[in-house]
């Protein structure tokens, strides 16, 4: 893409009223817009991101035998009162509105409802299970404050997971396999490093759930990790009870403590929804009985700006490549020279032909801007083409600021 | 894909409180889920026919030069006030809610106002104009009734584009050339035939517009087509004015009227918005002028289910190649059979590396009922795998009913 067709400018400065970390560095690269606390729109560069975010996550669910779906926001009441949900003493962060005939509705928050709803038509027999669904979709929380940019917001993307299986044990089995599932596409996003299965109080649904929690400053939740095991404990949860459960270290001293964002979390519903929404099939004895529940969620717009965050430098953003808007900024300090500029348009269409996703920044501006502005951006490559370049091209790494000098053929396959 | 693994089941018949064609052949073919009347969730194959569509719309959008951005549903009052389209007075059908702070947020039914408004960080002199941004995203109308299936929702898709332009002139350049675009992306999707570009009144933005009609028994609107012009005209604005405007043939007797669905719609919204919202730029002379701004809008579920309605016969629906959820239906009737079994497993394999779209019926099911149920998805080529299979199989069009004997290396590259 031509930066000379991008709409979006790198603002100077964030804008003052946010106080977000990840909000600040997004918004000042023009990856997102604020709407209102807590909203944010997905400018392109922010939306691609996104994108390359959420096929990581939908290469994994479709590799575990998931449908993809897409459901709707609006709501009706019945459903939700089947499961004593739709009450605000119960869910105090609905968003509601109301039709022309005066029904009530509200935008979903979550989808167990309306999945377990639809999946009566479907499941009716143990011939029928397992079944495995998913969506990534724009969901909405009334939340009394938003302050966290884009890991806590009112409208937000989610990928919810749902898994139906006959008995606890087929449930188990694949809410085992999810675990490694959720672990590969924190490492394909680039925080497997940072990211630890942590054990956790299940909460209303059942005594205990995984959560995936990545070291960050600005997470909200405080994990004890086992170096040995490899996994953590959630520090709300660091009880006997739990402990003795898990098998977990109690001696604090042999912990390491950190602060996390919890990017994930998987749990089994057992038969909370299928009972009070009537989601029963027939064994092979012909009794009826209630389908086995688990939900898999991860934040996708809290998993994207947990990446921002944990990779910033003071010079701006820094995006692992598999999540990155482009892999390549190509930069051309043409000015008025034609031949220069030949040189760097030449180079734009290798690069593209060669499947290389390349941000061409063709603008005519001075370099210190267009490098200052690179940096903010975060691209993983910058390609520098400028009067000097004479066969070998100034490649930089963003993460690293390593220069090399690298002949074409290199460069296109980087 | 293994239809084992899809969740949908095909339904006998469908929903008695269904009344729209198009929504009682997707519902019964597991395409969608009927969540509320006008509101209808995505099922995996109905997924995978909209995405289809949306990257046909894609594609069009950015040869354009459009860059890709996703909004908000979550609309702040103050933006709207603005330009006047908060109140119910003027904008009847606002599904609206409120902040836990007691401010009224509104559902985006378009988005002229936030994107405005965010354009204002991005333009601010002529060297920043034109430029182009589009969007793919559900939106919210309260509508009164809803009985149109997916042709007309309380919550829907649409893509949205909207032109910024330094003037009038600049403007309808564009304006024209996405007149092609838009009917590269019908005739694309299967219905250029039926689809007509059709002058119309503007509305209360621009004194006219251009609509996309599709000839269809299901629309709500009545074109005069001009056979010889290859345009029409919308019934509603059959007057002298536009007749003449237009240089559009006045004797109805040389017309030929037709029922039709809207499929999209174009318009000039001149500087209403950029006005309103204080869009403006410093021209050559560093003087500030408004922005001249366009729209540009398809209802990516009313497309989808015009295209439904357009090719369904009375077994089902018929997908047009481009947006079929998948290219192959394999049907294997290998019963116990394990050499049967095997071949249909080895064919699905072989059409998957080949890069064929195959949706794979390995369900214990007997032949009549296969056949059955593959008529209702659709999909624009059976290929049967049976015990009569020898060297050569036998293939069927679903829209002719054709039946050919073909070898492997014809079915690899269908």
């Amino acid at each position: 893409m031509r930066q000379s067709q991008l709409f979006t400018k790198i603002r100077k400065e964030a804008p003052k009223d946010e106080v977000s970390h990840n909000a600040q560095l997004l918004i000042r690269a023009g990856f997102i817009h604020k709407e209102m606390a807590g909203v944010y729109s997905f400018l392109p560069l922010g939306l691609r991101v996104f994108n390359k975010v959420a096929d990581v996550i939908r290469h994994e669910m479709n590799e575990m035998g998931m449908n993809e779906m897409f459901m709707s926001s609006l709501q009706e009441k019945e459903k939700w009162e089947k499961s004593g949900r739709f009450d605000d003493a119960v869910v105090d962060n609905w968003f509601k509105s109301t039709l022309k005939n005066g029904a009530e509705v509200g935008l979903a928050f979550t989808h167990e409802e309306p999945l377990t709803t639809i999946m009566r038509d479907h499941i009716s027999s143990y011939r029928d299970l397992p079944r495995y669904a998913y969506h990534i979709q724009n969901k909405f929380r009334n939340e009394e404050r938003a302050k966290s940019g884009i890991l806590r917001g009112r409208e937000f993307f989610m990928k919810d997971g749902y898994s139906f299986s006959r008995t606890q044990e087929e449930h188990e089995e694949f809410y085992e396999k999810m675990k490694d599932a959720y672990m590969r596409i924190f490492s394909a996003c680039g925080i497997g490093e940072q990211t630890y299965v942590t054990v956790s109080n299940g909460g209303s649904f059942s005594k205990y759930s995984y959560e995936f929690q990545t070291i960050c400053s600005a997470g909200e939740d405080t994990i004890y990790i086992d170096e040995v095991k490899g996994i953590a404990i959630n520090k709300d949860d660091f009880n006997e009870e739990t402990l003795k459960d898990f098998d977990f270290e109690s001696d604090t001293s042999k912990l390491r403590e950190e602060t996390s964002i919890e990017v994930g979390d998987i749990y089994s519903l057992g038969t909370r929804f299928s009972e009070s929404l009537g989601l029963t099939y027939k064994d092979e004895d012909g009794k009826a009985k209630p389908v086995v529940m688990g939900s898999y969620g991860i934040g996708v717009n809290r998993l994207m700006g947990t990446i921002a965050e944990v990779f910033a430098d003071d010079k701006g953003l820094v995006w692992p490549e598999a999540v990155a808007p482009f892999k390549v900024h190509l930069v051309s300090l043409a000015g008025d020279n034609e031949t220069v500029r030949g040189k760097a348009d030449m180079l734009y269409a290798a690069l593209q032909v060669a499947g290389v996703e390349v941000l061409y920044d063709d603008r005519d501006v001075r370099a210190g801007e267009k490098f200052a502005e690179s940096d903010i951006l975060g691209i993983p490559y910058r390609i520098v083409v400028s009067e000097k370049t004479d066969g070998r091209y100034e490649v930089v790494e963003r993460k690293s600021g390593e220069v090399r000098e690298l002949p074409e053929q290199e460069v296109l396959s980087l």
